[in-house]
């Protein structure tokens, strides 16, 4: 699996072209660092932070300045090749090093898939070279990085065509939290679908729910749709049943943090929500999601761990407004999961997944 | 319809022992004075305000000061007493008095029925007052309007003895926006039920719904069950879902701004979507409120009008934090309607019609 520096090359050169394919990145490498977006200041503030430690990254991960499943797949991915380009010693020591960021970054958020999906290639780099050039470690497992990154967004502009195609002109379409470049290493998967149909001409109007409790629609969906000049209103999270009731939605299009082979869906909390409400109005309900988020088990094979975050993301608003009384006690699951007799479909870059979707996923995952 | 002075003092005794049955009464009148617990300061601040000017009450009602389909209720017959009670003049000019203020109070919000209801009452009061004696006509329409706020605490109390009945030990009772004392002249609709069947020693939970945009849940029934020591959960409108999917909710109960003869309920935004779910997973819906919500009509007969508030309730977050980037567009429909065929029962203080609802609901109405 070692590289030689030509391929570091081609690869450089291979993300450039894709990058100007996408609005905007909000991760990247930069010489031995990882720089990021902290979206928690949008829309308010456009920072860029950077790090070349480990424990800082998995802070940033931790802390939601880098989020979606996608983004936080590619950001654990450079964060590994960051450890290694930062240390120095034999190659012993170099592998030790991956495998205590690979560990570090593992601990940061337990649902997405896209994490353990890039921690477990990069780990397989490190533990199968076999080489005795500290340097050309180094290069093996920034290229893995880069690969990730590559082939993310390459899988969003292929999610983004596949996709839009299923668009008709003059619809309404719903989408929840973020799926935007925001999310991944650009353009975004389910919002990477409306932006390419609203780039090919199709008239379109979008409701983005503002989803609580982290306000993710609000802040960052509105903040890339109102960039991209597509028209949209935002509602809260309670108003989906009304949208459906007076038939003002047309499609559902969201993410997903983690799709089990038999197609349960595990996405921002108040995804199983809106599902429900599209089956009982025969609405479409698509999850747009790259394969690398896709774990090749069963829901019943492996309960998915659904993340429990601090209740004051309930009891106030992003810690700037207190909400409730004084001790308040809140519930606070950061996803739900959504069965598959809710999808319509599953949008992925090796094709569109229709039900049943244990043979309908493991064909995709098949010819992986 | 009018009343000597001794009907007045006997409805002042019998409303004095009313209030000492149930927690508090977020509107009084107070010797020709309207006052009450502006809400919208809460849990911050608890500040009571006091107007004997018609147009600073219908201001209080259309910004939420006064809220709650009972209390707006309560609110404006107390307002029509208070405008003839500081005029003066001839029965011809006070009857004027009268009827301006309930058309100004009849402009503030347009869903809740039962500030129709109350209004309705005043003008016939008024209308069919045949005596001489200014003095008669004052004490007339506060009889009446006094006699409004008497029978919602008897309702209220009435709902939450049948209420609490269907309620068994040691369940999870889920509730949307704030139906307590808060939004009626004392105790509550649905919360009054929750909090009947605390005090009667049943083992119950509490989940309270934030309820965006306006956060009655978070700040008012919070507030509310933690007066009352009642164990509960504050959660985002998405978490609903969830909480169903993980069969953390036994039972819904939660209130209604107007009834349709035929069982359509108008409520709180979020209230339809709470509904579809708890029908999905087979969890009883119970809606409370007094007879005085149901408007005698059929969903067909008449649209419900649902009040359309600022957009700007929705991109921020009470006024305090912009939550959006600018120029962001939003819906802000203030209610939902739900149909008849996922209402299991509606919690009346003249009993508990169960489906199917223009018969159950007629019965009770027509012992009016």
């Amino acid at each position: 699996m070692s590289r030689v520096p030509g391929d570091l090359n081609a690869l450089s050169e291979r993300l450039q072209l894709l990058l100007e394919k996408v609005d905007f990145t909000p991760v990247y490498w930069d010489n031995g660092k990882v720089v990021w977006l902290d979206v928690t200041l949008l829309p308010w503030e456009e920072v860029y932070r950077e790090t070349r430690d480990v424990n800082r990254l998995a802070e940033a991960i931790r802390k939601l300045e880098i989020r979606g499943a996608p983004a936080i797949g590619v950001a654990a991915g450079l964060g590994v090749a960051m450890a290694l380009y930062n240390a120095s010693g034999s190659v012993e020591e170099l592998k030790e090093e991956g495998l205590r960021a690979i560990s570090i970054l593992r601990n940061t958020r337990p649902t997405a898939y896209n994490l353990f999906y890039a921690l477990g290639r990069m780990e397989r780099v490190i533990v199968n070279f076999e080489g005795t050039s500290p340097g050309e470690l180094k290069e093996a497992v920034l290229s893995e990085a880069l690969s990730i990154m590559i082939e993310d967004l390459e899988a969003n502009l292929k999610i983004g065509e596949l996709g839009s195609e299923l668009i008709t002109d003059g619809e309404t379409i719903l989408t929840h939290c973020n799926t935007g470049s925001l999310a991944t290493s650009g353009l975004g998967t389910a919002l990477g679908i409306i932006k390419t149909a609203w780039k090919k001409g199709k008239e379109i109007k979008v409701i983005a729910t503002e989803t609580r409790p982290l306000l993710q629609g609000a802040r960052l969906t509105a903040w890339e749709l109102k960039r991209a000049g597509i028209p949209f209103k935002l509602v809260t999270d309670g108003m989906v049943g009304y949208l459906f009731f007076e038939n003002l939605v047309d499609r559902v299009i969201l993410g997903a943090d983690r799709i089990t082979i038999d197609g349960y869906v595990a996405n921002k909390i108040g995804t199983y929500t809106i599902a429900v409400l599209a089956w009982k109005h025969g609405r479409p309900f698509h999850v747009a999601a790259p394969t690398s988020t896709i774990h090749p088990v069963s829901f019943s094979e492996k309960k998915i761990t659904i993340e429990h975050r601090s209740p004051s993301e309930v009891t106030t608003v992003l810690g700037r407004v207190e909400i409730a009384p004084k001790g308040t006690e809140a519930l606070n699951p950061a996803f739900d999961v959504t069965p598959p007799e809710l999808v319509t479909s599953i949008i992925t870059e090796r094709g569109i997944a229709w039900p049943p979707y244990p043979a309908s996923l493991r064909r995709l995952i098949g010819s992986q």
